[in-house]
């Protein structure tokens, strides 16, 4: 196969679902995690998100890209309100369930009955994570940072707590979240499963 | 093994080097890409990231954090002293020269030529791609958004075009990064190829 290619023109004129599976595609692997909340009510809220990023270590921030305020945003909402979330990591043994959490329940629905993934909670904060993850994080909202460009939000959270089940750093401080079957995802709903190549030192000149 | 955990606290008294492995494996799997830019004497740079995170489908975005204002940042001076930046996806053929751009060059010296990879030019910009890359986008500047918590920055660029070589999209507009060779990151510099567990559809309640 030669190959293809597009401009900014025929980008703009493709079809608009088409257009999204393929601009879904083209930032590479990604991080398959759930965004644990609650809400007022009581009612917890769980969201499958493939575009968690790492901004920095110290201190330790992560962050998250909404979608457009123009859609319902149950997760963001919570966070605004309330100030706290999780991010639970999604492995090979619950990507199902995960990916179910992305249909459009009511919000008077919990993501976490509807899917039966387990809420685990810990007293420091009223934001669930999921206890079938190994690898859960509290996280307390830093900022909501505008994207003007198309009327999107920068969830930046401040790592409050660091949960592992069936693991530990290593000596160096990596994770080692192959070993604990995290799971990537391509375009819209592929999931992939690891196998490592490599690692690489620090490079050098 | 039971497993591990540690609060906001006992990251800020780790050492640095283990708190920035540790934060770092934290995101999950991360896409392995090369940002492609030229400076004002022409000199080219190449940098890998494993940061680009998908903005929105509808305009064409994609951003990237850089790191923070105290270290050199060539890629970052030359985006925003000339607007336009290429994403070239990192495949399995070379990640370790991928792998060596992180080197801390001189401004002087062209991580293309350091590390053997071969820059492509599209009429339409000077930024070059990278020839060795099944997928390459150009991108334009749309916005640097400073990042007040860590004193970063979210690149957001906007696609202008797009090159895709030994692949094309599939019938409803997904790209199979798995069958050109993309690879993941996690941490800093552990690299994995992939293997899909299932494309699924788009989630009902």
């Amino acid at each position: 196969m030669a190959g293809w290619q597009i401009d900014d023109e025929g980008l703009a004129a493709l079809e608009q679902r088409y257009r999204a599976q393929l601009i879904n595609s083209l930032s590479g692997f990604k991080s398959a995690n759930l965004i644990g909340t609650s809400g007022s009510d009581g009612i917890t809220n769980l969201a499958m998100v493939s575009s968690v990023v790492h901004l920095g270590a110290d201190p330790p921030l992560m962050g998250d890209i909404t979608r457009p305020r123009s859609v319902e945003r149950h997760s963001v909402d919570n966070i605004e309100a309330y100030g706290v979330f999780t991010i639970s990591q999604v492995g090979a043994g619950f990507y199902q369930q995960a990916h179910q959490t992305s249909a459009r329940y009511p919000r008077a629905v919990s993501e976490f009955s509807a899917t039966g993934l387990t809420p685990e909670w810990w007293p420091g904060s009223t934001a669930p994570a999921v206890a079938e993850s190994a690898l859960a994080i509290w996280l307390r909202l830093e900022q909501l940072l505008p994207i003007a460009a198309n009327d999107t939000q920068l969830v930046i959270g401040r790592i409050e707590r660091l949960r592992l089940r069936g693991c530990s750093p290593q000596a160096d401080g990596y994770l080692d979240i192959e070993a604990i079957g995290a799971v990537a995802v391509s375009g819209l709903g592929s999931y992939h499963a690891t196998s490592r190549l490599a690692r690489l030192p620090y490079a050098k000149p």
